[in-house]
C-alpha cells in the first residue's frame, strides 16, 4: 500500500493524547503567552514534563476543524507592533494550482473546501522591516523570543537531578564542541542569538498559528520532516493528517515539498492547520507554472511565486542561490553528479541560457520580499554530494563559500538565514563540513540532510544517516532534516515517516546529551530509574514511542501482572541482573570503601595462595 | 507472535542464494584452503565480490543435513600439526541438559536427534599449547592465518577504483585513528597481529567446521549476534535456523546464550552446523547445574562446564573474571546498578560468601583449559553501565583495569584474548572508553555492546546503539555486539534479529569506511554508480538487504519497466535531478575551468548591473 492509500484510509486526524500525558502550559510575562509542554505522570507519583511539538492536536480539550484552521497564537503580537498592514494580496490564478482551464471544476471543489481558510495577508508597512532579526538588533525582546526561552528551558526537573549527584554531573557533563549553552535560557539570550544570526525563529507574520521555536546551535537540536501532496486528488484531512502525524512524533518543522496539481490549495490546508513552521522550495511551484520546462523559468514568475507563498504564511524558503554557473562544471567528474532537485533545475536553467542563476543575480530583490513578511532563508545546497565518493569536493565547498557571501547580504537586510548541508558524508569527513560552515557562514544555523555515512543501505538509510546526523548535531548543526527508510527508493508512507522521525529524534537527543544541553538528561535519567525499578509503564511512557515499546514488551509477556514483574522475557526471572541490586545496596551499606579495600587486600593474598596451590588442588585437565 | 513461534513455523532452513549472487572461492597455497566470497553479477557485465559470512547455506551446490553437521574445513590442518590427541572426553550427564531424572525421556529424544553430531574430542597433548597465538609467537603462519589474510583482502576490485581517481582517493581517504591497516593483508601480517595480541582468530580445535576469521582493529570491523534456545521444546531445525538466519544477514560471530533446559544438546546442534565462531557465557550453564542458586556455584562445577563446552567446540568464553569483590560496592550509588547477567551472578556469589570471585582466583587454571583447546577469552564487563548516567564511572573502569591485568596473565599462557565493553555511553564519553581500553589492555581487541548513546528509545535501541557502535568502531573497536529493537523489552524474534544485524552491518561498515579500510569503499562506489545510472536491480543487489530495497521500490513502482526507469516515485520523472547530468557533462566537455571562470567574471559584472537597476526593473512588492 503506498503513501496515498495509507493516508487516504484515514477518516479522522490522529488526536489521542500520549499515554499518561496531559498538556500543560508555562505562562510567560503576558497571559496570552502560553508555552505548551507535555506532562507525563509516573506511577511513583513523580511527573516529567517534555518539550512538545504536537500542538493542540494532542490536547483533548481543544476542538479542531481543519476547514477553519487552528486558533491564532501570535496574531495580537504582530498587530501590536504596528509595523504591518493588511492588504488585498495578489490575485489567485488557476495556474497557482498547476491547472489549465479544463480542470477548473476539480480545483474549484478543492478551493471550496479551503474557503474558510483564506486570510487577508499582512506585509510590512512601506520601509518597515518586520523580521525577528531586525527587532533583535534593535534590542527589542519580542514575545516570540520569550516564548522560545521558556520552551527551551521547560520545567527544569533536571536541575534537582543534577544537583542530586555532583560526581555524576561532573562525569557526564557534555562536551559542547564550541557551543555556549547557558544553564538558564533567558529571553535576552534568545534576542542576542537572533541578533548575531546564530539562531533563527522562523515565523512569517502570515502564520500567526505557529508556536514559536528557535533553530540555533545553542538551543536543542531540531528536526525537520518532509511531506508532500498525494499523486491522486487529496482530501484536506489526508494532507493535514500527514502534518499531524509528523509533529506527533516530534517534527519541529515540516517542509511541504508538494509538486504537480493543487499545491497552492494544499498549502492553505497545511499552513492554516500547522503549529510548527512550514518550509517550502518555491522553485518547485515555479517550475509547475512553466509546465515543467526549467529553461522557461523567469525571475518574474519566481518572484510572483515567492509573494504568493509569503502571503499564505510559509515560514522559510529553500533557495539554491549558491549554485552558480561557474560551479556546475565542477560536478562533471563526480560519481553521482547533482542530486538536489532544486539544484538540478537551476543548473539546467544556467546551462540552457549560459547565464548566471537569477537566484544569485536577484538575491537582494529576494531579501526585500523576505523582510516584508519575515520569511527566513534556508540557503539550499544544490551541489551537495550524492555519494560518499563525492563528499567535501570543490563543487560542494565552492557553493558553501558562496552561501557564506549570501548570508552576509541577507544579514545586511536583517533577514533570518540558515544554511543547508549534505548529504552523503563518511564519518571521518563530517567534522570538516561543520568547520567549513562555521568558518564561511559566520555561525548561521546549519541545517543538514543526514548525512548518510555509507551508500550500501538502501531500505535502511534512516539508520545510515542517523549516525551522521547525531555526530554533526553534536558538532554544532542546529536542525537535522530526516531521512526515511524509503530514501532513494520511493515515496515514504505513514510508517516510513514515523520511522524516519523517531530515528532523527534519537540522533538529535544524542547530540543534545553530548553537547551537554542542561535540559536533555532529565528524561534519560527518569527512564533509567523507571527501568531499574521495574516501573514498566513509566519506561514505556517516557520513551520516544510508548506504543511500540509496550507492544514489543507485550508480545512475550502480555499479562498486566508482568507490568510490575521484576524481570522481562529477555533474561527471565532467574537471570535478571537488576534483582541482585538490593543485596548489593545492603552490602554496601554495611561495608564502606575502606572495608572494601581491606577485603581487596585479604582476597589478594588469598588468591595468591590459591595460585600457589592451584595446579594440585584440582583434577588436572588430562583425564588419563 | 514471539520468537519461538516464528522460528518454529519454519519447516526448512533459509537456503536461497542472494539475488544475482554466486558463491566462489579464493584458493590459497593449498587446495584445501578455499576462502568463500559472494560474487554479485551486475547488469552492466561487471562483478563485485563481497565478504561472505553465510557459509555453505547460500551455496546451492552443497547438500546440508543438520543431523550430520557441516563438512569439515580445517580438521586436516589441526591433525597435521601433530600436537593434539583425541580422547574419550568427559561423561555426558543428564544435568548437562539441566534436567532431573523424570525428564530423561524427553532429553533422550533430543539427544537421539543429535546422535550423528557427536565427535570424539581432541585436546592438546601433554605439555602442548595449541592456540593460534602460540603458533604465531613461534613464527608459524598457520593455514588459519593465511585464510584470514585472503578473506580480508577479497578480490580487490577496489584497487582499480582507487587508482581510477587520485583526487577522490586522497579526499575520501579514511582517518585510521591509530589503526595501521596495510593496503594488502599478508599471512605474515596476520601472524604478527595475532602474536602481539592485537587480533584473535577464534577457532577451537573441536570446531573444525569453522571458516576462520579475525577480530582485531587492523581488520574489518566484525559484528556478533546472540541467539538462545526457545522456552518450549525446540526442534533442531528451529535452533539451527536461528544461526543460519543470523549469518545470512552478516553476523561474523554468534553467541549461544541458551539457558534452562537442553542447552548441552542445543549446543551440539549449533556448533556442528556453524561456519562462524560460537561464543558462550559458561556461567549460565553452571548456574543451571546448581538449580539457579548463585551461592551454590563452585569452581569444580564451573571448571567441569568449561571442559564440557571446550570439548563440544565452543570458540570463545565470556568470563567475568574482572568483577572483583572489592568493586561491587562501587555500584551502590549507581542509577542502574549491575546490568550484566554474568556479572550479577558473580556479584551475588561474592557477597554471599564474602570471598573474592573464583573466576579471578582460578584465572590461571582457566588459562590451562583454554590453551588445551584454543578457546579464546572474551573477558566480560560485568560492571558495564546500564544507563548514560553510570557511564565511565569508577566501578566500570576499575573492572577494565583488572581486565588489563588478566590480559597479561592470559598472554603469558599464549591464550587469545579480547575485552568486552559497554553498554550505555553518551557520544562524548565514547572515545574515553577506547582510550582506557587501549591503555590498560595493551591493544587486545575490544568487543563492545553498542554502546547506546541515549536511554529514551525503547523499541529503537538498535538505532540508539548503532550510532555509538559506528563511532567506537571507527575509534578502534574490533567487534560490535548487536542490539535488537527488543532490547530492554523482550526476546527478539526473527525479524528483530535481522533488524539488529542490518543496523550493526551499517555501523561496522561506516567504521571501515571512516578508518580507511582499503577493501571497504568498493561496494559503496559500485552501488552509487548503479544508482546514478538507474541500474535499479544492481542498486538492490549491492545493498545490505536486497529483498527489502526491492520491496520498498516496488510498493510504488511495481512494473518491471520501472527497473530501468530514469526516476523513482520519490521525485517522479519531472524532478529527477540525475536526469540533468548528461547535459552537465556535455557542458563541461565544451568548457573547462578557465571558461567557467570567465563566465563567472562576466556574470559577476552582469549581476552588479542587475542590482544597480534592480529596484526599478520589477514591480515593487507593495502593489498600491
Amino acid at each position: 500500500m503506498n503513501a496515498t492509500d495509507k493516508f487516504a484510509s484515514l477518516l479522522t486526524l490522529t488526536r489521542e493524547p500520549f499515554p499518561a500525558s496531559t498538556k500543560s502550559a508555562i505562562v510567560g510575562s503576558r497571559p496570552d503567552l502560553r508555552v505548551p509542554v507535555r506532562d507525563v505522570a509516573l506511577t511513583n507519583g513523580e511527573c516529567v514534563s517534555l518539550y512538545d511539538t504536537s500542538g493542540p492536536y494532542t490536547d483533548a480539550t481543544v476542538a479542531i476543524d481543519v476547514r477553519l484552521g487552528l486558533l491564532d497564537v501570535r496574531g495580537a503580537w504582530i498587530v501590536e507592533r504596528g509595523d504591518t498592514e493588511s492588504y488585498a494580496g495578489r490575485q489567485l490564478a488557476a495556474l497557482d494550482d498547476g491547472v489549465k482551464g479544463e480542470e477548473n471544476a476539480r480545483i474549484a471543489q478543492l478551493r471550496a473546501d479551503a474557503a474558510a481558510l483564506q486570510r487577508t495577508p499582512r506585509r510590512a508597512k512601506s520601509g518597515a522591516n518586520v523580521t525577528q532579526m531586525h527587532y533583535a538588533r534593535r534590542g527589542i525582546v519580542t514575545p516570540e523570543m520569550e516564548y522560545v526561552a521558556l520552551r527551551e528551558n521547560g520545567k527544569r526537573e533536571w536541575m534537582a537531578e543534577y544537583l542530586a549527584n555532583e560526581e555524576r554531573a561532573r562525569r557526564v557533563m557534555g562536551n559542547p564542541m564550541g557551543a555556549r549553552i547557558p544553564q538558564i535560557i533567558t529571553p535576552e539570550f534568545v534576542r542576542d542569538e537572533v541578533a548575531r544570526g546564530r539562531a533563527i525563529i522562523p515565523a512569517n507574520i502570515n502564520h500567526p498559528e505557529v508556536e514559536p521555536m528557535a533553530i540555533g546551535r545553542n538551543f536543542k537540536v531540531k528536526i525537520n520532516a518532509n511531506i508532500g501532496n498525494s499523486a491522486v486528488t487529496s482530501s484536506i484531512e489526508e494532507e493535514v493528517e500527514k502534518l499531524v502525524w509528523a509533529i506527533r512524533w516530534g517534527a519541529d518543522n515540516v517542509m511541504d515539498l508538494s509538486t504537480g496539481k493543487n499545491i497552492h490549495t494544499t498549502r492553505d490546508w497545511i499552513v492554516r492547520n500547522s503549529p510548527v513552521p512550514i518550509g517550502t522550495v518555491p522553485i518547485y511551484q515555479a517550475l509547475e507554472k512553466v509546465g515543467g520546462v526549467a529553461e522557461d523559468l523567469t525571475w518574474a514568475i519566481y518572484r510572483d511565486t515567492l509573494i504568493e507563498q509569503a502571503e499564505q504564511g510559509v515560514d522559510y524558503f529553500t533557495i539554491h542561490a549558491g549554485l552558480r554557473l561557474p560551479f556546475i562544471h565542477l560536478t562533471a567528474n563526480r560519481m553521482t553528479g547533482i542530486v538536489s532537485r532544486g539544484g538540478s533545475i537551476m543548473a539546467k536553467w544556467c546551462i540552457a541560457h549560459h547565464r548566471e542563476s537569477f537566484l544569485y543575480t536577484h538575491f537582494e530583490d529576494i531579501c526585500d520580499i523576505m523582510k516584508a513578511y519575515d520569511v527566513s532563508f534556508s540557503l539550499g545546497d544544490g551541489l551537495r554530494p550524492g555519494s560518499g565518493a563525492d563528499a567535501n569536493d570543490e563543487a560542494q565547498f565552492a557553493e558553501l563559500r558562496t552561501l557564506g557571501e549570501l548570508t552576509q547580504v541577507a544579514w545586511k537586510h536583517d533577514v533570518q538565514t540558515m544554511i543547508e548541508g549534505p548529504g552523503h558524508v563518511p564519518m571521518h569527513m563530517i567534522q570538516a563540513n561543520m568547520d567549513e560552515q562555521l568558518k564561511h557562514c559566520h555561525e548561521a544555523p546549519f541545517y543538514t540532510l543526514g548525512p548518510l555515512t555509507i551508500d550500501i543501505a538502501p531500505g535502511y538509510d534512516h539508520i545510515a544517516s542517523a549516525i551522521g546526523a547525531a555526530m554533526i548535531g553534536w558538532a554544532g548543526t542546529a536542525m537535522l532534516c530526516y531521512v526515511t527508510p524509503k530514501e532513494h527508493l520511493g515515496l515514504p508512507d505513514r510508517d516510513d515517516v514515523k520511522q524516519g522521525i523517531i530515528a532523527y529524534k534519537i540522533a538529535a537527543h544524542a547530540a543534545d546529551i553530548a553537547k551537554g544541553h542542561p535540559g536533555a538528561r532529565s528524561r534519560d535519567d527518569a527512564l533509567s530509574k523507571a527501568r531499574f525499578e521495574f516501573r514498566w509503564q513509566d519506561q514505556f511512557n517516557l520513551g520516544l514511542d510508548p506504543d511500540t515499546a509496550r507492544d514489543f514488551h507485550d508480545e512475550t509477556l502480555p499479562k498486566d501482572a508482568s507490568k510490575t514483574a521484576h524481570f522481562c522475557s529477555m533474561c527471565g526471572p532467574k537471570f535478571c541482573s537488576m534483582k541482585i541490586t538490593q543485596e548489593v545496596r545492603e552490602y554496601a551499606a554495611q561495608r564502606g570503601l575502606d572495608e572494601g579495600a581491606a577485603v581487596f587486600d585479604g582476597m589478594h593474598a588469598k588468591s595468591a595462595e590459591f595460585k600457589a596451590a592451584g595446579g594440585e588442588m584440582y583434577i588436572p585437565i588430562r583425564t588419563e
